[in-house]
C-alpha cells in the first residue's frame, strides 16, 4: 500500500534525522492532533526528506539556516541542531551557519541561534 | 593595513560568489550609501564568508535557505541563488534546497523561490 | 459623548470574546501604558470586533490563523484561541484552523499552535 | 492505489477552491519542479482541504487572514481572494477580514491586502 | 462630536506627516474600504501621532526603521521615508536609520530601505 | 593598527550604550563563538553606531521600533530598551515608541513591548 510506504519510509528517515527529540515531538501530538502527526511522518520526511537529490547533511543546513534567520521557532531549531549534528555537521559548522544569518536575518538572530546551539551542545555533553 | 586586507579579501569573495550581480549591487550604492557598500565588502564578504571553517557552497546553501523562507527580499535571492550555481550548486540542488522550505516557512515562500530560480536559470541560458 | 460610547461597546465586545483573559491584559497596562488599554478597548473592539458585516466566529478564526502563522506572539494566540471556543469554535474546528497554518506559513508554526491550543484546552479543562 | 487518490481528491479540491488561477500556479510549476506541483495537489489540498472537520469557507478565511498578515505572498494572497469567494465569502466579508489583520500584523499588511482584493475584484468584474 | 474631533485632527496630522502621498493612500480606499480610510485617519493619526510625549521627527524614526525592518511594506515604507523628510529629518539621517537595519534585520532588508530612499530622493529632485 | 581601533572604539560604543547587559552578551558568547563576539563589538559597535552623522539617542529609537516590530527577539529588544533609557530617552518616550509599533506591526508586538518595558523599568528601579 502506497500510504504505508510513505509513513514507513518517512519514520525510520525521521527518526535517522531527528533521533529521539523527533519522536517526542510525534508523540506530544497523539492526543491533540494525531493525524498531525501522521502528516509529518508522510510528507517532510517521508516525501521531502528521503528525495535522494540532496544530502542529509546539505538539507539540515539549509534547516538551520531557515530556523535561525525566521527567529520564532526555537523549540524546532534546537531538534534540527541535533538533526544537523546526527547527520554529520560538526559543531563549529553548525556555529558557522548560525553566525553567517547575523548577514541575512540580523545580530539578534544569530545571537539567539548561538544561545540555542549552547544549549543543545550541553545536553549532549551531559547525555554522552 | 588591516582594514585594507579585509575590503580586497572582501571583494574578491564577492567577485567569486556573487560575480557580475555582486558589483551591480555594490555599485548601485555608490551614490546613496558609499559607506554601506564598503560594509559589505568588509564584513559579510571578507569577515564571513572568508571564514574557512565552512565551505562556500555550504554557505551558499544556507542563505538560499535563509531568503526563501524569510520572503522579502527577492533581489537578494536571485543573486544568492546565482552565487550557489556559482559555488557549486546544481540547479537541481537549488530547487530542492527550496522546496524543503516548504516545510518549513510554508508552500507560498517556496513557490515564490521556486518563480524566483526560474528567472535565473533562465537568465543563465540567455546569457550562455 | 462619541468616544465613550465606543469605549463601551468595545469594553462589552471584549468581555464576550475574550472573557477575563482579555480583562487582565487590560489590567496588566495600567501602570505602563493605560492609554494603550483604552486604545485596545476603543479600536479592536470598539471599531472592528463591533462591526457587524463579518460573524464573531469568523473573526476568530482569522485571528487565530494570523497569529498561529506569525508564530511570534504566543501570549496573544493563546488568548485568541479562548477567544474561538467562546463565540462557537471547537476544540476540533480550532485544530483544523491550527494544522492548516502548515501549509501557509510551514510545520514549526503550526507546531507551536498545536502545543498553545493544547494548554488552553488543558486550562479549560482545570476550570471546569 | 492510495497515493493517486490523494492525488485525484486533491486535484478536484484545488479546482473547487482556486478554479483557473490554482491550475495556472501547477502549469507553471511543470518545467523547474513537477514534484512539488504534485505535492501541493496532495497535501494541501488532498490531505488538508479534504478534511471533513472544517468547512471551505472557514478554511479560506483563515488562509486569507494568514496571507494578508504575513505579507510576503501577494500572488498566493490574490489566488485565495479569488478562493475565498469561489468558496462563498461576499466580497464585504473579504474585506472584513483583511481590514481586521490592521490589529493583528499592522495597518501596512491590512492595506496591501486591500490593494489585492481590489485587483482580484476588478478582474473578476472584467471575467463577467 | 468627539470622534468628528478626532477625525479632523488626525487629518491635519496625516497632512502634514505625509503630505500628498498620504491623501492619496486614503483616496485609494473610498472606493473598496471607506470605512478603513476614516480608521486610518482617527486611530494612527488622530490618536497615536497627535499625542504629545514623542516629536514626530522621533516618531517618523521608528517608523522608517520598523518598516526597513519588516521589508513587506515597501509602499509604506517610501510614504513614510517621504514623511521623514517633511518633519525634519535630513536625506543622510534616513540613509543612517536604515543602514543601522542591517545589524537588526540583516543586509537585505537595508539594501531594499536604501533602494527605496534612493527612489523617494530621486521624486522629490524631480517635483523640486 | 586599523582593526584594533574598530574594536577599541566598539567597545566603548557598546559599554556607552548597552552597559552591562551589553557586557554580558559578549561574556556570553566566549566560549561558543569568540569570533561572534568580535564582529558584534567591530561592524555594530565600531562601525555603525560610531557614525556621527546620527546621535545615540535617535538610533535606539530606531532599534527599540525595529525590535518590537519584528517581535522575535525579546532578549535584544531588553538591552536596547536599557540601552535607550542610558542615551537620554524617558520612560515615557520608550513606552510612546513602542506603542505606535501597534499601527505598523499590530497590536500583539505593541503589547509585547510594553510588557518587556515593564520588566526592564522594574529592574531599573530594583537596581536603583
Amino acid at each position: 500500500m502506497e500510504e504505508s510506504e510513505r509513513y514507513q519510509r518517512g519514520w525510520q528517515k525521521l527518526k535517522e534525522i531527528d533521533g529521539e527529540a523527533g519522536e517526542r515531538v510525534i508523540e506530544s501530538l497523539r492526543d491533540i492532533a494525531p493525524d498531525f502527526a501522521k502528516y509529518i511522518i508522510e510528507f517532510p520526511f517521508g516525501d521531502i526528506y528521503s528525495r535522494p537529490a540532496l544530502d542529509l547533511k546539505s538539507r539540515e543546513i539549509a534547516v538551520v539556516a531557515a530556523l535561525t534567520a525566521l527567529g520564532n521557532a526555537t523549540p524546532q531549531l534546537k531538534v534540527h541542531i541535533q538533526g544537523a549534528l546526527n547527520v554529520g555537521c560538526s559543531k563549529q559548522e553548525v556555529v558557522e551557519i548560525i553566525m553567517q544569518m547575523a548577514v541575512y536575518a540580523g545580530f539578534p538572530a544569530a545571537l539567539n541561534g548561538l544561545f540555542a546551539a549552547k544549549e543543545v551542545f550541553a545536553e549532549r555533553e551531559d547525555a554522552a
